[in-house]
């Protein structure tokens, strides 16, 4: 079959090795404990459940207006209001299918064959390839420890071209759970607007924040692209419904484009997720971060214990990113033989791009406290046995 | 803000001019009756309602495989054996957010920048804009009565240049709710088969035929892509769930590009999904099928008595277009005009293409057969009035 040269240079994502191994070891009866998974191990809120339930009841589940539900839009409106004291309009929120349907619109929009995007390496794999699907460079930039694994302003105007049109960010970041500081997510939104630039801030994990919260980067201008979504604070992963906020002078245009791409986003999980902002649900969302923030905890203090390095604490998301170069200089094989040898189920750090992927592993911790304390007492165990030393 | 070049050269829907001021009007008190709508007026049918609604309150909603649940790809695969006697492997089946997300999957794996894609005009407007996405030329090839609205092998060997990549063909068809023949669906896909072109054949509207069934072309070869969704015949709109069939080499790449696109199609609505294809739903959804051909029965009727001009009986889907040169030589004003003056909403042909748009109009029959003989009222008494000629 004659495949586009985009799908081409998309690479798999390594995980799906281990995921495929470690069912295959289920199924011969082992038990796995599952610390490659990207999502929270919560159930749907109760209160969300209930009104997709209510909803579906009446029967009337129509597409919805491209743009998404207004009272939805509206609520997101307040909760920018009430959570960053930021004033958003609600006509520049789109509702989408997940934060993927915001990336989707997003790059639809702004990018053309040949543009350039800068991206923080460790990052998200996918964005590289909403990059590609739409013709344009990912450009991975290395960040590490002495900038917290976030660009910033130094940074972005030292890797400049004639041919970079903007750049995405992610606080807390995905594999590192690092979280951008006010000052410096300020002083890259002046930089890239300084260029004519765009930015995308993907805030999929805000609220998941365990030592300070994360700014939006709407507080620092309008004319920045922010995707969100309910999959994670929210616990709403399988409903597949975010949002994305555009520059007003954007709006025309990305609804053109959700009426051509998706119509619109689930209906049902569009009125499940009005259920969001309840103060109901929020106190149960909260009962979850604070559950999230004791496994972080437990999980650096015995990783560390252990001889992992992480040079920065993660402080949002449900990951470290740890530095297993002491035990391998392969952590694709070193995940793959701790999966073998033990049962624990780790991502590779290649899944995240090319800045020293060999010597880190993404631990997350979307498991119970016991089965971390069970998952510790393995790759303990493997790495004091000298197992994890295999070239 | 620096737009790219597709969305720049993305056509906005005329219609939702129609929508915006059909509801203007109701805002004033007016009845609309809305014959421009593109989805089934029956609600969620109650065995999919009550698999939603048991599948919810369990609680775990996840993300599914990329690829979709394992028991819908099987379901759809029974489908295919059931209903049209073909054997279509489950592991070929992706189940997407709608049709949509079949066509952004497709259009990802088969276009690079430059590619041409034959396109029925008239036709379904977001394919000219699925192509346009991935850096392609949709190529407009006018049909009509001749071939009742569909490409065929002659059309497109006379149209065929060396950039041409492959084709897009829907049956039944939006707007003309014509269907194909399977003699000439199957000479369609031997001549791009003969040019190793790709046929992406849309088969949303399967299942609403009220004449003869339509073939799928699958039954013509494994090597065909094929969208189809749970929206229409199946009464689906507002889940966004459908699926697209590919050719066994492209599994792989499809599976990359959906786990990068989507994520995964809504959990709630695959699981809803799954009661489509119980004899007891099968049942209900005949039911619809048979309101539909009663209302495209009294529909096509009373619309030739009135003096619009139907060149080709539809045989499917739920729409009617008609020729309305007889009243006027601009459809579009025509039907601001209709429903200014007596609040029937239908849709200008020049949203469906630029082949004779001006003498054509779309009439949904997605309203109860009480309103549609209002309808055919109020339009009878319009164009007696000599309202529809205004220039």
């Amino acid at each position: 079959m004659a495949i586009s040269k985009r799908v081409a240079g998309i690479q798999p994502f390594y995980v799906m090795d281990i995921l495929s191994r470690a069912k295959a070891l289920e199924r011969q009866g082992r038990d796995v404990i599952h610390l490659e998974i990207g999502e929270p191990d919560f159930p749907t809120p109760p209160l969300v459940a209930q009104y997709a339930t209510d909803f579906v009841r009446r029967g009337e589940i129509r597409y919805t207006p491209a743009a998404g539900l207004a009272e939805l839009r509206q609520a997101i409106a307040k909760h920018y209001r009430d959570r960053y004291g930021v004033q958003v309009e609600s006509e520049r929120i789109f509702i989408t299918p997940g934060a993927s349907g915001g990336f989707l619109l997003a790059m639809a929009l702004l990018l053309d064959e040949g543009d350039k995007v800068l991206l923080e390496d460790p990052g998200y794999p996918c964005y590289s390839n909403f990059v590609r699907l739409f013709g344009g460079i990912p450009s991975l930039v290395p960040v590490g420890a002495s900038t917290r694994f976030h660009l910033n302003s130094e940074i972005l105007s030292a890797t400049w071209d004639h041919r970079t049109k903007g750049a995405v960010i992610a606080s807390p970041s995905n594999p590192t759970g690092a979280v951008l500081r006010p000052d410096e997510l300020k002083a890259l939104v002046e930089e890239l607007e300084r260029r004519s630039a765009f930015l995308i801030s993907d805030e999929i994990y805000h609220g998941l924040e365990y030592d300070e919260p994360s700014p939006t980067a709407l507080a620092f201008s309008d004319r920045v692209f922010v995707v969100n979504s309910f999959s994670k604070y929210f616990g709403m992963t399988g409903w597949r419904v975010g949002w994305l906020v555009v520059p007003a002078d954007g709006i025309d245009n990305v609804e053109k484009l959700a009426q051509n791409l998706f119509i619109s986003a689930p209906a049902p999980s569009q009125y499940a997720a009005l259920a969001s902002f309840m103060e109901m649900n929020l106190q149960e969302l909260e009962q979850r971060r604070r559950v999230f923030q004791e496994r972080r905890d437990f999980l650096c203090d015995h990783l560390q214990k252990i001889g992992f390095s992480i040079k920065t604490i993660p402080s949002g998301a449900f990951y470290v990113y740890a530095d297993c170069s002491r035990f391998t200089s392969n952590s694709f094989d070193f995940a793959l033989s701790l999966l073998e040898e033990t049962g624990v189920a780790v991502t590779p750090g290649k899944d995240f791009g090319k800045n020293a992927p060999e010597s880190h592993l993404r631990f997350s911790y979307a498991v119970t406290l016991d089965r971390l304390a069970a998952a510790v007492e393995r790759i303990k165990s493997f790495t004091q046995r000298g197992l994890g030393v295999r070239r």
